[in-house]
């Protein structure tokens, strides 16, 4: 089911600046018993990523009923795309337009279903991921360098690419956050100049000192995490997961996703 | 007029990967007696786009045929938008699959008509266009770097804003190509790693020299421009058109743009 601006629709307007400019914001979220998990954050990253962008964001009230109508039976995640709306030709954003608001319903990928391998094999990237500190951590409809990247491989089997900016510094998966556990420090790349700041990286960073865990955020090369005791994605769909293969290296598990995803659950919300 | 897959329509796939993903290529063209001028250059710049981004591009007959059909009474535009089609949730991109074409038919900008001033009132833009070379040159549909560059003024005395890389490099306006005289030479940015190579651009590289003008394509810094002849600007609906003011400084003219636009519509398509 998708509803736009709240009626049941699959078509948008052809004037679309989603479509014209790739000018909006979106997120997916995981729905359980049709309400979305992990709300109130999933809720204020949309808001601030819509602030960033100078794009007016529906009120959350609006946006739970819309999620909630969508996560019906089948539906485990709900897409939220907002975007500036229809607007003529020409880049200069209309003022004072309400958001378009696009919310559909959607299937779990067999990814991310429960009795899915849990460790991950991924592959590093070739593309580089440009330096735009304007848009970088958002998560705006723009992603033409997350399709090439992902159009990379077409191994089943591989579920991840890893990438870095045009320094050769790490970044994140195409679809998810990087982190790694060394010397008993939960590492993850800073993406102040490219990549997406994830809900999941966020929360994951807020739990991890009631594990043990320093964090530290900063700008890595590539072969920081090659020394890690454990490597592993994250995003609001699969929760923590080791990668367990990385091109043909084998890479070692500590435990640590697995404690991770018990922590982000135990979170209150 | 809007033609959704060559069916009139003002809707779109709400799964649409150009909505999803900014994934996909446009164009916009102008069309005299319901026909699109340029149309070779204008075809051959999207079919080159298309194959950057691994895109099927529509036949030449079919899409000169759909300009044809949306270029009546009043539209002195057509613009083509190609995406990857409708997907589901995941930035794979889709395999043998046709891109949905949207042609649509719009009316000529105030700034472009015949009786609107020659010369133009720009600005230097604040946001520094990111480095990718894999997107350089494409005009692709990811352009949230454009639309936020626009949003940087509102004075519609302004028609133009001009940018720069992130390493301060000059690579041309929001929608617009770079040009200045300088010392008998025609110079514009080099756009191996942003920016939009635009049909018009390469018409006037190709006229240039039957005007006795060398041209050279470069890194400039910003400063390059301040000691021109003329600054201009060009794209296919403005023709060449001279910049006079740049925030407060006055520009000289020196009858190039004239001349520039001259050369060009001499050339047989």
């Amino acid at each position: 089911m998708i509803l736009v601006n709240g009626q049941p629709s699959d078509r948008v307007d052809a004037l679309d600046r989603g479509l014209a400019y790739g000018d909006g914001v979106f997120r997916t979220v995981r729905t359980a018993a049709g309400a979305p998990l992990w709300w109130r954050d999933q809720y204020a990253k949309l808001a601030c990523d819509c602030a960033a962008l100078a794009l007016g964001c529906p009120d959350e009230a609006v946006l739970r009923d819309e999620v909630g109508r969508v996560a019906g039976e089948g539906a485990a995640l709900a897409k939220i795309i907002l975007t500036r709306g229809a607007g003529m030709r020409g880049y200069a954003p209309p003022s004072g337009q309400t958001a378009t608001r696009i919310v559909m319903g959607l299937p779990l990928p067999a990814h991310a279903h429960p009795e899915s391998a849990d460790g991950i094999a991924a592959r590093w990237c070739t593309l580089r991921l440009a330096r735009q500190p304007r848009l970088a951590g958002i998560k705006h409809l723009s992603r033409l360098e997350n399709v090439l990247a992902r159009a990379e491989w077409d191994d089943p089997a591989i579920l991840e690419g890893i990438l870095c900016d045009t320094d050769g510094m790490l970044i994140g998966g195409v679809m998810s956050n990087l982190l790694w556990v060394a010397q008993g420090i939960l590492h993850t790349p800073d993406l102040s100049a490219s990549g997406v700041a994830g809900v999941t990286r966020t929360r994951v960073l807020r739990a991890a000192p009631r594990l043990g865990l320093d964090t530290r955020i900063d700008r890595f090369p590539a072969a920081a995490i090659l020394a890690a005791e454990e490597v592993m994605i994250c995003n609001s769909i699969l929760g923590v997961r080791p990668i367990v293969r990385l091109d043909h290296a084998h890479c070692p598990s500590a435990g640590w996703s697995a404690r991770l995803n018990t922590a982000l659950h135990e979170e209150t919300d």
